[in-house]
């Protein structure tokens, strides 16, 4: 039994592998793979039309609101966003909280002006600003609501009247939010929306078309919106992947329902942590990740034996990421919560061993 | 038994959808999926590497040729490209034989002026250009070598000094060529070289570095050289399949092995319809295009009995492209040349009820 906690790619219910691994062999009987089938047919209509509304409905989106399948990952958005928003005497805010800000932010500067409003890099992004100011001025506020690398999640929705840019790629779909009150927003499917290979981009359409710049067609919103996200053959098989994942969260009744089990496998593993001295969680309490859990050992000597035995037991992903060093345990919609309760009798039992 | 004629996403060889389903459910028994393995991670390395190492052994690749493995297909190579290597005052030729190579031309404007050195437009694209000339002073000369829609095919490189950039979408892999005589190659890997999601472009390095403008990282090359086409979260499942379709073609013998075979698949499809009157293909001889075969019937009444006899006989994908009309076979590299006698004798027993 494989227990994984893999930042992202990500683990993926049981049922999404089985049914994709299926329809590679024939898809809905049709004699077809997956894999083989036009994208212009009713066949994959059928996918991305249930794929696009249930991303809708689980998100409880307004009309004002498209939702869009992309090519290029969320780093791609790091660009097209302030290509496709931002003109170059104009200046748009953004929140400094960890590595994939800092790199949208080093983006933006192509297009137009940054300001940043707030970083958290004094303290290596352990702990999420506050107390900052947005312009009124400013284009749009952008910043990350989860910061894979660092552990650290901003649990409430700025409060500002500047449209609201946010890359939520790694808790998408993990707890229950006003979508709505977001101008665009972006997320890669690898964590709790499907396959690698594929992005997600929520957009307000009235914030578009107001660039002066030319844009690339492959880069031009409003062009993949009059397509459908059928613009050019898009990512077949990993928009499938989506779709039978959004399916099953629905089915196990939707973001609200996930939340709950959500809280409870971050409380859980939290809980733990605090209880046990040789842990130490790196992240402020307010700030803590509920889908990344990062923590390092008091004996840096012990690391690699509980890293080892963590292995040996069918952890997979556990190790912090390679600028960060430690542990992380990612917990996505799809991990179930016995991996954490297993996670946790080995912390407790490898305490009490070192006790 | 289907047979699969679609232009891409298109077939691809058995062997490769069971490994590939079974690798979602257990990737090498490892008791992960493929689709929950980190990228950063020796599992995925191994998989990658194959690919390139793979790819450049078929293709025959020098040392100053660098293969990438990109998100965005091969619409996003049609402005990355220019962006890449195009200055705004300097001048590259575009030739104009179909549907995607417009599309090129009108991207490239955005970034530099364009020479369109030749067009078929004047008849509907259904012939190659020749005795154009392209001026010594072009930053590159960009063209279609296989023209997906329209169905015609350049068989010969041309003959320049002038840095050549070709789309080889839907021909690459299908037959042998000097790639090593390419500044420039890209292609969308849903034909010949795997599965819809992931693009690959062959890029010499000494055309690089060139440009003045500042590049989005996403859409600088020698980034993505840099890391080895792990920038960002690759199209993890897209490019598995790719090794595998590209290890199964080294396997069939390589590229010379499988252009004799698609020799004699569209040998025996064009035969055909040229010795039946009541079919007429639209294309010039000595330009058609031996990945896809388009055809009309001399009498228009008789093309949907024609098209439903073919889908009562389980063919996929046999219709013309929606802006073309007609009929369209797609011969690519793992269509069995089974599917090709199936539709010929179809043709001829047609054909005799006809007279």
């Amino acid at each position: 039994m494989v227990h994984n906690f893999n930042s992202g790619p990500s683990v993926l219910p049981k049922e999404v592998f089985e049914q994709a691994s299926q329809a590679i062999l024939d898809y809905n009987g049709t004699g077809l793979s997956i894999l083989e089938i036009g994208h212009r047919t009713p066949l994959f209509q059928d996918i991305i039309d249930e794929a696009l509304a249930t991303a809708r409905e689980l998100m409880k989106l307004d009309k004002e609101h498209e939702i869009l399948l992309l090519h290029g990952g969320a780093s791609t958005q790091f660009f097209q966003i302030p290509m496709n928003l931002l003109n170059e005497n104009e200046t748009a805010a953004y929140l400094d909280c960890g590595t994939w800000g800092t790199k949208a932010i080093k983006e933006a500067k192509l297009f137009g002006n940054v300001n940043m409003v707030a970083s958290s890099k004094d303290k290596n992004y352990t702990y999420i600003p506050k107390g900052y100011d947005i312009p009124k001025n400013s284009k749009y506020f952008h910043y990350t609501t989860n910061n894979t690398i660092e552990g650290t999640q901003m649990h409430v929705i700025p409060d500002t009247d500047v449209p609201l840019v946010a890359d939520m790629s790694s808790d998408i779909l993990s707890k229950t939010m006003d979508f709505n009150r977001f101008a665009l927003v972006y997320a890669g499917a690898q964590k709790n929306i499907g396959a690698a290979g594929v992005n997600m981009v929520i957009v307000r359409k009235d914030m578009l078309g107001r660039v002066t710049r030319k844009l690339p067609t492959m880069m031009d919103y409003r062009q993949h919106i009059e397509a459908g996200s059928i613009l050019n053959t898009p990512p077949v098989f990993a928009i499938y992947v989506c779709m039978l994942t959004m399916r099953w969260l629905k089915e196990q009744g939707g973001v609200a329902a996930i939340e709950k089990i959500n809280d409870k496998k971050a409380a859980l593993l939290y809980d733990t942590l605090d209880s046990l001295p040789i842990f130490r969680p790196t992240v402020a309490k307010e700030d803590r990740s509920k889908m990344n859990v990062v923590w390092v050992m008091e004996d840096k000597e012990l690391e690699k034996e509980f890293l080892d035995s963590c292995t040996a037991n069918g952890m997979v992903g556990i190790q912090g990421h390679r600028t960060a060093g430690g542990f992380r345990a990612s917990l996505y919609n799809a991990l179930p919560i016995d991996s954490v309760r297993i996670l946790t009798e080995l912390m407790k039992e490898f305490a009490t061993q070192k006790a």
